[in-house]
């Protein structure tokens, strides 16, 4: 520290704000970053733009509150600033920024959201790019993020008949813990990029409607905040990366089991962070061309995105062996977050673990990895064949996440043996268009499909919605069309129908 | 009744204009809907449109006649008015209208209609949006409503050469009922949305060309209109929505049955209606923004489109011990409409039901309903394996409805065992865009390619269209391709043939 | 006849120009349409415009040369005219001919067609646009017309490598006819519509190039036309439309036997011509609009499209008993033309013919029949299963045909069982956009491809095309995708590669 | 020779720049090409443009060295040139090659390329058109080519959770050499089309990232120029095209062995170069029209594409027997490129050859042959079943090329039993749009994709990459999607999701 026991004042600050000696302060707390400019996840350019400045406003939404701590060494920790001699950093509206603040005011009004996809729509256009191309971004060619999605329509309904549907009741438990649906709030990092409230907005709305919310380590929102903000009663787990220091992971799972966390889910499909290119490619609309130059052809990579700018702490070392390490520091029960085959749900049962997450991380770690309800099929048969378990279990539960968007996929994955499925990605884009509010409407919204589509199956409550009750019989089906001939496509006439006279020449 | 015994005149009505006390009449009676402005599913401003005003015109195409007195408790009826009395509403015909108006005339000549297809491309363009959006629109994301009309294409001919296919004979029996083909005009809501004389002409143009009509529960023109337009002998089936009220449903039933009507399919799939969202966000459009402002973010959802605004009646308690009753209360022959899986095909058989319609509601109720095409193969062939039954059968039809444009889409089912098909959009667009010249034309384009078909494929009358001359083994494939790999198809670059030189440089 | 024994005057005829009384002259006779112009299946207009005048050259291209005596009353048939007293027409040139003469004109060099898709992407500008219509068009939606042709991209090569392949020998023999290629040119009608010289071009180039040419009952040339246009010792096939009047047959397969026709194919998948509705609704373009106002909406159809109006002779009444009697009157080789499924290849082969051609008539016939790749595939299993026959088979000889375009279609379909292919379309497109010489070359290019892919596939000569040489595992998928979820579709953001910097911001 | 002994003077040559007499200099020497002007397979215009002149530039990066002396008759070599009395050509930049050179010098950092698809997103609009012709290009309809990369789509990942992967090593041994990754550059044509430095860029990048080079026949540079080019130490394999004449093969054998080439790759899917029509078509925009008109629509047909161009001198009598002579004349390992179909690969490890790269010749051979990882899983379960074979095996090596474009494609490969995987294409388009240091980021990108793609794939090493970690059960699915039925889909009105409202009206 420069000036131990006494704050600096701004104009100390501020007079390194070069290339050369490049200070910044976040959280009242100064950091000399000059050395670190080159690794910036972010890239310098943001960082140069606050130098000799407070850069708190543009770190917190990206940032979880210790990423500066943890990855400046202790030297460049410069301590306390005093903030009344610190400028104030004015804000610049962009025109950019202008015509998305016009986007936003210009949004239809919550009623005419019909869906969970409209969320997105609306999403896409208000967000911040670089919000979007966060939360959108999966990895590689992104073919796994959409196969998510894809797969729940190579599964088709076989609705019952003449069975009294007038009452219908789609509530379930999770863990022991009552759920108004048979879905969960998935973890999901950085909230405060979609909407300032970040987390909040998820924790609020999922206590008004009955639903858990897993708290995810990456959260915007501090850990404590989250708990929180949560209602008297409220059911959340905890999503965990596990820190290659096993203290600080100990220290944080026993603090969520104090502060009343139902279930810890211990992520295993992200021992490294995937490149989510949309990330990166948007990532280079933000560098200092000065610095580009500078840097040249063979310059450092600077194209990490969001992603690899959170993740340097996980460890990759994890593995079976540090399960007792877990059941050693926690009663809650442990679940697998990425199980992607049925080897490996087998030796999570066998290991007496609480249940697996079938999942891909969204899509956004290895691309070609399966969709969960293709590997949820896979494992229900598996773990029948060899332990002889009947699904849902109470004991051993299953859980997929990814690609949903209607009742209809949740259901699909019930009536194939799930206890619960995780949503992430609607519920963030539900915040980031219109708050806590959308939030809430898109749980009205699954609310009102659970009825309906429970009503039209058959099945009363969530223990009628039974394997027969889908065909799933084409999950496992990976087409891919034989390349188009082209020259036969250009020249065949598509066939064109009656049109209306008048406009019969100019169409 | 404010005044019994007398009835109102125009000016007391015209008195409450407003949303703060708001009358209206209907045929002749007069009713106040101010409570009921905010529960109204087609939205509150086309009601203030014709606060204190005679509402019947915009009224009648789009509601049962008893919607009215069965929606509003009885004391809001407040008794007849004195027509006399009352003010002409001026129609203002808007431009909107005034183009539709302009494209209706310049329709094609119905001989330049050469198939099913073009109906429906014309009706697109001059039919009303509001009609258009509640006949072409299906469930949630519309899935099922395309396979219906897809999973026929995956049944392909095998035909059979060398018969003497001079004399073609495509009539068959349907109940026992003579029918120039094994088609039927299934039961479709809301007629006059399209054109102004509604089912009637359906009812005209079947008398003609030999074919049944199924008489829809919540058609536009009342139950009597319809059978009262039915040429001598002429037969017509009747399609029940059963009523919470089983006095209700026993009083129509029976009153069908006393009309002549001889058969009854009771509508199974449709314990509540369908979320039908191109209808749904179609009505936004229809919203007064003054209340759409009033009522806030938070306000009433009244985006419930055509269909949720005509089935509130509809039982969802209805169930097989049910069948007994009807059992008791009619001789009609009865069929099950909504059937979609073997099991329940199965149960009808044995409850001694004549038959069952295998059908996913025109793909407007359970979105990843199978298509009917697809279930018939796995009831013909359990109930061969589990009854010994063969088909078609005279003692237990089977009947399929949903995504018909050709005659070859019915003959593919009658060879793989149906009695006959339900054909019901196609017809609606028919008269929406001809009236009932349009029925007569499509009636007569399907005799024209029935005897094609069945010349073409060997088959001199329905008996020899046989299951060997389809080959449906792919009727189970639903196939949803490997995400596309964008990066790689923007980089390929397509082949391209030869071209003439002189626009060489052009293209 | 009015006028007997002495020719009528170009006066006399002159005087019948209208609707009332209609007189036209064809090859020097008179004959009175006035009571046939509402049936003329091309339409009134086309045959008022020469009312009173000579027809001949309007007549020629589109009619076999005895459609008018077969079609019009003896009685109509008026006598000769003396043809010096008949007026000129003069020939008045449209814009839009003048516009296609230009594009004809500006038709690449034969040098640089490479394939054949080449010569379709040139006849689609160059020709008159009713042509196109008739040779392009298939049935209904033309699901099978280009299934044709994407059936052989199920079937995939399996080459051979390391052999001698400096020498390559793709001859063959048909029907124990030499053939340069196991290719012939089928039959098709109408050929004068492309180009002048008609089906001549095809002889002329056939017998160059040493391939065998089926002519067929429906040529736009005269049969002995065609049979004195080939060389000396040129094989010739004739493909038979089957004439209700049997004895009309007799003379014309006996005339055929006489000329040296080497093999007779008749059509049996034809019993009545297939709807092309391309080729219809064409024909609406050609209407006379005062024609169509006076018909009105109920009027007469006209729309049936140059396809019904030559083929009313065809019997539909032919059957399998009929093989007696082409046995007792001709000692050619009988072969089966439109076999569609094993049965009847079986029954073909029992009934003592020479062979078969699995073919659905380039699809114009019945939409969702097979492609003969396809059917070619169960014919080979079950013959041999129930007859022991191995193919290629001297004895019973299958060809197939439809939707070829590259010479590695043909080499799969031998590889498969067929002794040779026919290819239609191809050439109408070749001798329509360059005569003679595109025939030539299109069959200079299939002697390149059939050279080039024997090599690599490691076949020196057709025996050597054996089934290991390809996998057809999937020549029964017929797949149709789920319909797309165009909501998801929308609210992806497609992935972009990297992007020239200048012209970011453009795209 | 005209003046032996003596060295030609430019006045002399310049003196034959004429159709009728044109000599052209090459390397120093002086060459007459009167003759050889119609059988140029680059046409004749290209040839003129240099006639009495010196057409080095030109030539060499399109010719191998010997290119002209092989073609020309002896006579026709009219001996050297005193250079010094040489004219020297001017260049003219054509305004497409100014365009071009802006566009290169556009290209975004190479920092922004983040993986191998934006190479040959960027190569495609700054390389000259004939090269990108050249190498882009495939057989016939590209059919082939394609479905290269379209069938890794078929192979989905079963990735492993809860290994330590904290170290990776993605290392591996090729024919016992040691290579940083599973694959190597292989072997493509006319290096100096894309790059000046041609192929040497490939053997300076291979050096740096440890990675095998194979070094082709048909290179723009001289062998020995990229032997010497090599690294000490450095590893190169060669691809052998086979000569006619055995002596030159032999020479080049032993030459390659002693220069210390590791590994002879024997190409046998070439007997013939594939038809490349983009290519061919390009080269019509090199023709100069008055020879195109002097020829005529019958004239020599030039249309052949650099690829014949390069290829006479191939031996298509290569076979089997002739294994043995390379056997007599070198000990390094002989591996067949370019094997199809696994009794192929069997009878090569009957032969007792070191391995076989299953090959189609990235889709530039037989259009319609199977692609590498599909062929893969074919031979390895037939050589485990008939010789009990394991793979990946040292004794018998398989590799595979074509279509790759991320690590996971070859990750794909390893799992199925490959031992390396060849990239070409890749290469090419990573120095045509950067150079050397194109490649050398190609190759960073991949060591990026291997250590993530293990690491999330739970894979410490290659040989933890199993067979158990892919689900490869859809590769031989060749599916072809039923032809669209283009009436329903127009008709067809695609669900629309929430939209601003502002811009409602714009959409």
């Amino acid at each position: 520290m420069v000036n131990a026991g006494k704050p600096l004042t701004g104009n100390e600050v501020a007079l390194h704000n070069t290339r050369e000696s490049c200070w910044i302060i976040v959280h009242d707390n100064v950091y000399d970053v000059t050395d670190f400019l080159d690794d910036h996840p972010g890239g310098s350019k943001i960082i140069l733009k606050y130098a000799g400045k407070d850069a708190t406003k543009e770190y917190d939404p990206i940032h979880p509150p210790d990423a500066i701590t943890t990855n400046l060494k202790p030297e460049k920790h410069l301590g306390p600033v005093d903030l009344e001699t610190v400028e104030k950093v004015e804000e610049v509206i962009t025109n950019e920024e202008r015509t998305r603040q016009a986007r936003l005011a210009a949004r239809p009004l919550l009623s005419e959201i019909l869906n969970l996809h409209d969320f997105e729509a609306i999403a896409r256009v208000v967000m911040p790019e670089k919000a979007w191309a966060y939360y959108s971004s999966a990895a590689d060619d992104e073919i796994t993020n959409r196969e998510n999605h894809a797969a729940f329509h190579r599964v088709w309904f076989r609705p019952r008949i003449l069975r009294d549907v007038t009452a219908i009741d789609w509530s379930t438990t999770i863990l022991g813990h009552k759920s108004s649906m048979p879905l969960y709030i998935t973890a999901t990092a950085l909230g405060k990029l979609g909407h300032p409230d970040g987390e909040l907005n998820l924790t609020r709305a999922a206590a008004k409607h009955g639903v858990i919310q897993m708290v995810p380590t990456l959260a915007s929102c501090s850990f404590d905040e989250i708990i929180d903000a949560a209602a008297p009663g409220q059911v959340q787990f905890f999503q965990l990366y596990v820190n290659k220091d096993r203290e600080i992971t100990k220290r944080i799972v026993q603090h969520a089991e104090k502060r009343g966390i139902k279930g810890l889910f211990i992520t295993v499909d992200a021992p490294q962070l995937g490149r989510r290119e949309k990330d990166m490619r948007q990532k280079f609309e933000a560098e200092d061309p000065s610095e580009v130059k500078q840097a040249g052809q063979g310059g450092v990579d600077r194209s990490q995105g969001a992603a690899r700018a959170i993740s340097s702490f996980i460890d990759p070392g994890l593995n079976w062996s540090d399960m007792q390490f877990f059941k050693s520091i926690t009663k809650m029960p442990l679940i697998l977050k990425g199980v992607q085959c049925w080897e490996d749900a087998l030796e999570a049962y066998d290991t007496g673990l609480a249940g697996v997450v079938l999942s891909n991380h969204g899509g956004r770690q290895l691309d070609f990895a399966r969709s969960g309800i293709e590997v949820l099929v896979e494992v229900v048969a598996n773990l029948k064949e060899k332990r002889g378990l009947n699904f849902p279990n109470e004991k051993f539960q299953l859980f997929i996440d990814g690609g949903v968007r209607r009742a209809t996929d949740i259901i699909k994955a019930v009536a194939l043996g799930a206890t619960a499925v995780g949503v992430g990605r609607p519920f963030l884009y539900a915040f980031s268009s219109y708050g806590q509010e959308g939030v809430e409407k898109a749980l009205r919204i699954l609310h009102d499909e659970f009825e309906m589509t429970m009503r039209l199956l058959g099945a009363r409550n969530i223990k009628e919605i039974v394997p027969g009750m889908v065909d799933a019989s084409n999950i496992h089906l990976h087409t891919v069309s034989v390349p188009s001939d082209n020259l036969y496509e250009s020249n065949y006439e598509r066939l064109q129908g009656a049109r209306i006279r008048a406009i019969k020449g100019k169409l």
